[in-house]
């Protein structure tokens, strides 16, 4: 049966989790971290560096991104977006909702959908919530987000209630047309609602009922790590998790830096997506066991030392941060990749070590210890 | 003993021979292609892939880049270019002549040296024959090249004849410098001195003659590959390797085409070095086995065809026409590093087929159609 989920670990001191979740293109080991791939490529990574030296077992793509390039017809054409990038593991695709609350001006929300301006060309087009789900039939992705309008923070709470209707009705639209299609491939597509309601407990606790109520085999959180404070998206996310079933796998959206990741694994959060450590890897930010390293300071300058030797990226290991801090201020390509390796690698290092030390039961004392030393600036 | 050249096979219906090079850090099959990697990085490359994938047995750096950034004292202090950028086979340097007469304005050549202008910070800087030995005795690379004058194309005869003369008298205070210091590691270096005299028979003849004289393990031409049409550089190639020691490995700097490889490997050329295949890569340009292609044009939109399926990269072979065009108008850095991979695979690929076919004797034939099929435009 597909996407179902095992739970083979509880932790005693938090509602931390170990679990498997079965999808049609192999079992995605929790609490996991999903590269980010915007554009069906993770910025500067190699497939084969995906599947051996990262251990990605699922990564994001973008309907929004996907859709505008290469287009419809090609991802078509080439049979869906696992034979377009020849990564064969499974693959979310975000629905849209994100961007088109980052086009700011150019785009106009209804309820019948949002019309938008591309980023690219200015093209107009139109996403509903029925073309959002064909649109992610198309693309073939295992995991299909439904279409959502993400608040921006700080939200008024009228608008934040308004819009927390409007995305329930939109994700009754997006359930109605998911069941009346079928994905373009043999390969079975698992449909997940999103919870909002900004930072407003009671929005929140009505949000989750009704996700709750559609007993999707996969719920997701959104609206959280858009700039509210780390104590709200926690206080969020343990009341949502209250509600949302404890047996089907939690996924919050767009976050974090490594400490809000194991502070949301406590709270029973088991799916991860971030641009942060791609993005921040780009702009010479490195995440290490030794803590957090801006890669261009004169204090690495002569710094022969490996970038992390505890990395499993051979590229960190066999790598100075010399060397590194070099290919940045050269501005050279390598850079990019040497650091893009580091930080997703150390990502899903971190996540597999909170999985197993929730087997092992001692999840609570190695994540106050592992939080410290991961957030410490060298 | 080092830098000894073993000559396996000779052509019988051309001057080709395939032979290997002795140097301490590891024997060079030739004829060789070595990827430039200006900064002691190859754009976009990771040192796993030049081994692996590559199979490069020498790559190329730049003296001027190097002294300029990361600078000599990060290098030294680093124990040299090799526990630097962690390359553990043969490094080339390049003196720097050729981009001293790259700067243009930003350099004013004398007897003394040259004065030029830093184009990172405009800072200013003399190179003389001996600082330049100086220097690349310091990065430590393997084989270092005398300090030159590259002549522009076209160049007046008094002009090419004067600069021909005086990178003569740069070179006896190159091989003094060398004579009278040592390499910082334990290894040994060799240095190579240049052929000059642009196009002009009687300055080439006289200037081979001359760097014959110096009985050096390896003899480099340069000033070819400068503009000037492809039958001046093979009249001045045929002409200078007739002059050369045939004994002797034979360097021909800065070139070029697959085409304009095997027509100089045809004419007794060992090494090459050319930015050509890595930076046309960069520019969605692709030496294929099936010809060349421009990855961006239209045609290749719906082309789910492997990039190469001749090629030894797996990148190649995994990913689709398509699929890397799209990479290519995404801008995405994973296209640089994709084409990177085909075009210095292929160019690697390239003469180890010449070297294997040299020494099945069918290697003039083989020649021609090589030629025509990867010099044609798909």
């Amino acid at each position: 049966m597909s996407f179902t989920f095992d739970i083979d670990y509880n932790d005693k001191s938090s509602d931390a989790r170990a679990g498997r979740l079965h999808t049609p293109r192999g079992v995605i080991h929790t609490p996991i971290f999903m590269p980010v791939g915007t554009v069906a490529t993770v910025k500067g990574i190699h497939m084969s560096e995906l599947e051996e030296v990262i251990h990605a077992e699922i990564i994001l793509a973008n309907t929004y991104h996907l859709y505008l390039r290469p287009g419809l017809e090609v991802i078509d054409k080439a049979g869906g977006i696992h034979s377009f990038n020849s990564w064969k593991k499974p693959v979310l695709t975000d629905s849209g909702g994100f961007q088109v609350y980052s086009l700011g001006k150019n785009r106009k929300i209804t309820e019948k959908g949002v019309e938008f301006r591309s980023h690219i060309d200015g093209s107009k087009h139109l996403f509903t919530p029925e073309s959002v789900v064909d649109i992610q039939r198309t693309i073939g992705a295992d995991i299909i987000m439904a279409f959502d309008e993400c608040t921006p923070y700080p939200c008024p709470k009228d608008y934040a209630r308004d819009s927390m209707h409007m995305t329930h009705r939109w994700l009754d639209r997006c359930f109605d047309q998911f069941s009346k299609t079928d994905t373009d491939s043999a390969v079975q597509q698992c449909l997940a609602p999103i919870v909002q309601g900004s930072v407003y407990a009671d929005l929140r606790a009505q949000s989750a009922a009704y996700i709750a109520s559609k007993e999707a085999p996969i719920n997701a959180i959104g609206g959280l790590s858009v700039g509210e404070p780390d104590e709200d998206m926690y206080a969020m996310v343990e009341l949502i998790n209250g509600i949302l079933p404890a047996s089907k796998p939690r996924y919050l959206m767009g976050v974090g830096t490594p400490a809000n990741l194991l502070e949301n694994i406590a709270l029973g959060i088991d799916m991860f997506d971030c641009v942060l450590p791609s993005r921040n890897a780009r702009h010479g930010m490195l995440y290490t066991h030794e803590g957090i390293i801006n890669i261009k300071n004169e204090k690495w300058k002569k710094d022969f030392s490996p970038i992390d030797a505890r990395s499993n990226a051979d590229t960190s290991r066999r790598h100075s941060k010399a060397y590194l801090r070099h290919l940045f201020l050269s501005k050279e390509l390598l850079g990019a990749q040497i650091a893009t390796l580091q930080n997703l690698t150390f990502y899903l290092q971190l996540v597999r070590a909170a999985r197993e030390k929730i087997k092992q039961g001692v999840f609570d004392t190695w994540k106050e210890k592992a939080i410290t030393q991961y957030s410490q600036r060298l």
